[in-house]
C-alpha cells in the first residue's frame, strides 16, 4: 500500500514527515520552503480556526484584514522589530514582468516596473497596523481596539519543516489598542489564557504558561508571554505567544490619544498569535508508529463506519442500520463518516482510517446485525469492544469524551514525567541528551549565561513559569545568585 | 458629525466612496491600491464567505491552501493565462533586507539575497495548484478532484477603488479537475448557479447568467461564464465567473490520468472566483443617500434596539423589556444589537444606523413601554410602524423577510426596466448616455467589431445570456449577419 510508516525509535523525525505526507495533511510544494495544505489537513485547521475564532469573538473582538504589503519605509520605523525580521522577509521590488525578445519570449522582471519603494511580504503586521491605528485613534472613546486578523504571513526560513517552519503560514494576529498599561496587560495574559484552554482542551496538550526571557522575546514586545508543549521526543514546541508591546510601536507610528482630561499620551498595544504550526504539535504530541491520533473535539471526521458484507442483501441490510446511526450521531453535532467504497476491502480502510487519526472506528457486518451489536475501536488505545447497538449513539458520545480525556491526560503524565529538577551542570546536560523535556534549573538572569548554556547544550529557556515560585538558588552554569528556577528545554 | 454623503445625483463615484468609508466598510492604506477592510466590512464579508462556503461544501468540495507565490517558470506555463497577468503582477526578488551602513543604518535589499527565480505573487492559482494536481493525479480514481482555496491575490492594477478593483483582494477561487469534458462543464455551470442563488437570494441582486465573448474570457480558459449584475448609475458589474478551461492547464503542467481502459488522457478543468469585489456591488446596488442599505440576509446586525429614556429608572424599565426581545430574538437566530450606550443621543444613533444599513430599527421609549408598543423602521423604505410588543419576535421575522424580498423586488424592476433592445446605432449609443443599463443587440460575432464598438461607445459584451433566443438580425455596428442578440452595457 505504500503507506509504511518510519517508526519513531528509527527516526522521529521521518517519522513525522511520513504522517504529514501520508496522512494526507500537506505536501511539499514547487516554492521552496512552502507548503501545500490538503484538505485533510485544513479541515482540521478550519476546525481549529472556528473554535479559536469563537473565543476571539466571545472576549470581544472582531475580525478586519490589512494589506499583505509593508512599505518598506513602515517596516522599519519600529526599530527592533525591524532589526527582528529584516534577515528572512521576502521583498516585493517590482509589478510587471514582460517577454524577453531576446530569449523566446520568456518572462522577465520589466526593469521599468521597478516600484519607487520596496514591499516587503508581512512577516508580521504591526507596522501596517499601527500605522492604520493612528487614523483610527484620538481620544478614549476610541479605545480599546480589539481587532483580530486570520492571514497568511512571510518568514524567509533557511530550514523548513512542514508546519512546524515554513517560508508562508497560515495565522491569526491580534492586535489590540488600550488607553492604560494595566489593560493592555491584562489583555496580554487573558489571550494567553485562550490559548491554553484551546491547546488543553480543545488540541489535548497540556503545556505550561510563561514569559520569555529578553533573549527569546517577540521582536519590539516589552514582554512575551508564552505556552509551551512537550512533543514525544522529549523536545519543547511553542504554541502560541502573546505580546505585551508597551508603547513601543504607538511611539514608532505616533499613536497618540486624548483622556478623560484631556492629557495626550501614547496609546499601549497587544499583539498574539498561533498559527498552522499547531498541527505540528498536534501530530508530534499524539501519534504513534501507525498514524496520526487525533483529539476528538478537532477531528475533522470524528467517527468511522466500515460495513463488512458478501453480496448486495447483507450490504442493504446493514445500509439501513447504518444511515440510522449516521443520523442520530449528527444530531448529536457528531462528525460521522460512512465508507461502503466498495473499492476497498475493510482491511485496507482500517488501515487508512488509523493513518488518518480517526477517533473511533465502527466495524458492522451480516453477523453483528443478527446479534445487534457493532465492533468499536478506538484510535487512541486501540482497543475493541463489541457493542450493543441499543443506545450506541450515547455510548459513542461518552467515548469521543473520554479519548479526548485520556489523550490529555497522557500527554499530561509524559509531560509531568519530563520536568526535571538539577542544580547541576553535568545532570543538566545529560538529562537532555537521555530524557529530554523540561529542566527547571537556576539561571543568573543575564542573556549572555543564558547564550552560553545554548550554545553549550543545545537548550534554551523556554518559559519562566507564571506565578512562579521564588527560592534561593545558584545558577546552573555560572553558579552566581538566583532566585528562581526556569525551565530549560531544547525546543522545534 | 462629520458624516455628511455626498448623494447619487451630485457625483456618484463619490457617493460610493462615503459610503465605504463613513459606513466603516474600508478604508484607504498606506501601501499603493491596497485597502484595509474594518471589522464592520470584515463581518459582512465573513457572513457572505460562510454563506457561499457552505454552499461550496453541500456541493462536494474541499478547502485546501495553496501557496502564495507562483515561480516565475511555472507562472509562464499556460501561455495565455501568463500573458494575461504578467503585465500587473507584484514579483519578489529578493528575500533579505540589510542596513545601509553609508545611510544611516537605513533598510535596503540585500543584493546579496537575490532569488535564483523569481516569485510571483498569486494574480490567480491555475497554475500552482495544476502544478501540485500533476502529483495528486494518476487514474480515473483520483478523479474528480473538489478543491476550493479562500484567499488573497495581487494584480497591479493602475485604477483602483474600494473594493471594486484593488491590487490585494480577497476571494476564493475553486479549481476542479474531471475525468471527462462533459463532467467538467457541468461543474462550470454548477458553480454558477451557486454562485448566482447567493447573490440573488443573500444579496438581493439579481444577475443575468450568460457566457462571454472570446474577448473578455479568462485568460487560459475555453469559456467564461459570468453572472452580470447592474448598479443605480446604470452601469453593469461582473459578479462572478466560472471557467471551462478544457485540458489546457492539463497539458501546460502535463497532468494525465489513466481511464477505465487504462487509456491516458489529459485532465479537464475547471475553475471559478468571487471576491470582495461583491461588497462593492452590493453598496452600489441597494443603497440611498442616507447611506448603505444592506439585505437583511447578510448584514451584520439585523436588527439594532435604541432605547430613548430619561433617567435611570426610565432605563431600567425599558431595560428589562428589551433584554427579554433580544433574548427571544438571539434564539431565534436573529442578529440583534442593543445600543444602550449613553454617550450618545438617540438622533445621532439613528443617522449612525441609517449609514451603516442597519435593516430594522427598533425604538423603545417611556411611553412606549406603558403602551405596550415599540417604533420600528424599516432601512430600505424608512417606512416607520407603531408595533404592538406582544409577538413582536414573529413581526420581525417576518419583517426581515419581507425586506429581503422588496430589496430583491426594486433591484429586479430596476434592472428590468433597463434591458433595452435596439436595432438602431445611434439609439445604441443614445441609450448607453442616458438610460445606460443592458442594451440587447446583435453583433457580428467579430473580436474586431467588438473592439470598434467599444471604442466607439465604451460598451462592451457583458454576455451572451444562457438559453439566449436564436433570432436573424444584423449587427449593430457592421450590418453584418447576426443570429443572435448579446447584452452590452458599460461596466466595472
Amino acid at each position: 500500500m505504500g503507506k509504511e510508516i518510519t517508526s519513531r525509535e528509527q527516526d522521529y523525525s521521518q517519522w513525522y514527515n511520513d504522517l504529514v505526507i501520508k496522512g494526507q495533511l500537506a505536501d511539499y510544494s514547487a516554492v521552496r520552503g512552502c507548503m501545500v495544505i490538503k484538505p485533510y489537513g485544513f479541515a482540521l485547521w478550519e476546525n481549529m480556526r472556528d473554535v479559536l475564532d469563537k473565543k476571539f469573538k466571545d472576549t470581544g473582538h472582531q475580525n478586519a484584514y490589512f494589506p499583505l504589503f509593508v512599505p518598506k519605509s513602515l517596516f522599519e520605523a519600529e526599530e527592533k522589530n525591524a532589526e527582528g525580521f529584516a534577515k528572512e522577509c521576502a521583498v516585493v521590488t517590482h509589478y510587471r514582468l514582460k517577454a524577453d525578445v531576446n530569449n523566446k519570449g520568456k518572462l522577465v522582471v520589466d526593469p521599468e516596473a521597478k516600484l519607487e519603494e520596496e514591499l516587503v511580504v508581512r512577516p508580521t503586521s504591526e507596522a501596517i497596523i499601527w500605522n492604520t491605528y493612528k487614523g483610527w485613534i484620538q481620544s478614549y472613546r476610541d479605545l480599546p481596539i480589539l481587532v483580530n486578523q486570520w492571514a497568511n504571513v512571510v518568514r524567509w526560513e533557511m530550514r523548513t519543516r512542514l508546519f512546524l517552519r515554513t517560508a508562508e503560514f497560515l495565522w491569526q494576529e491580534g492586535h489590540t489598542a488600550h488607553a492604560t498599561k494595566e489593560e493592555a496587560i491584562t489583555e496580554t495574559k487573558l489571550m494567553l489564557d485562550v490559548y491554553a484552554d484551546f491547546v488543553e482542551n480543545w488540541m489535548a496538550l497540556p503545556v505550561v504558561k510563561g514569559v520569555k526571557s529578553p533573549n527569546e522575546r517577540f521582536a519590539g514586545a516589552e514582554d512575551t508571554y508564552c505556552i509551551e508543549a512537550l512533543m514525544q521526543d522529549g523536545k519543547a514546541l511553542q504554541a502560541g505567544t502573546s505580546h505585551f508591546l508597551g508603547q513601543n510601536f504607538a511611539k514608532a507610528f505616533d499613536v497618540k490619544f486624548s483622556d478623560k482630561e484631556n492629557k495626550l499620551d501614547y496609546v499601549w498595544a497587544t499583539s498574539w498569535g498561533v498559527s498552522t504550526r499547531l498541527i505540528g504539535a498536534l501530530v508530534m504530541a499524539h501519534s504513534d508508529d501507525d498514524g496520526l491520533v487525533l483529539p476528538p473535539r478537532i477531528a475533522p471526521v470524528q467517527v468511522v463506519i466500515v460495513p463488512i458484507y458478501k453480496g448486495d442483501e447483507q450490504k442493504a441490510q446493514i445500509d439501513e442500520k447504518v444511515t440510522e446511526i449516521v443520523k442520530n450521531l449528527k444530531a448529536m453535532g457528531i462528525s460521522v463518516k460512512y465508507d461502503d467504497n466498495d473499492n476497498a476491502r475493510p482491511g485496507w480502510k482500517f488501515a487508512e482510517y488509523e493513518l488518518k487519526g480517526v477517533p473511533v472506528r465502527i466495524a458492522i457486518g451480516a453477523r453483528d446485525l443478527a446479534n445487534n451489536v457493532v465492533e468499536i475501536a478506538r484510535r487512541d488505545t486501540k482497543e475493541k469492544a463489541s457493542v450493543n447497538m441499543d443506545g450506541i449513539e450515547d455510548y459513542i458520545q461518552t467515548l469521543l469524551h473520554d479519548i479526548q480525556s485520556a489523550m490529555y491526560n497522557k500527554a499530561l503524565k509524559f509531560r509531568e514525567e519530563r520536568i526535571t529538577r538539577t542544580d547541576n551542570w553535568d545532570e543538566f546536560v545529560q538529562l537532555l541528551d537521555t530524557k529530554g523535556g523540561f529542566i527547571s534549573a537556576h539561571w543568573d538572569g543575564t542573556a549572555e549565561t543564558e547564550d552560553k548554556i545554548k550554545e553549550l547544550s543545545k537548550a534554551t529557556i523556554r518559559c519562566i513559569p507564571l506565578d512562579n515560585v521564588q527560592e534561593e538558588g545558584k545558577c546552573i552554569l555560572t553558579g552566581k545568585p538566583s532566585s528562581q528556577r526556569v525551565l530549560f528545554a531544547r525546543a522545534y
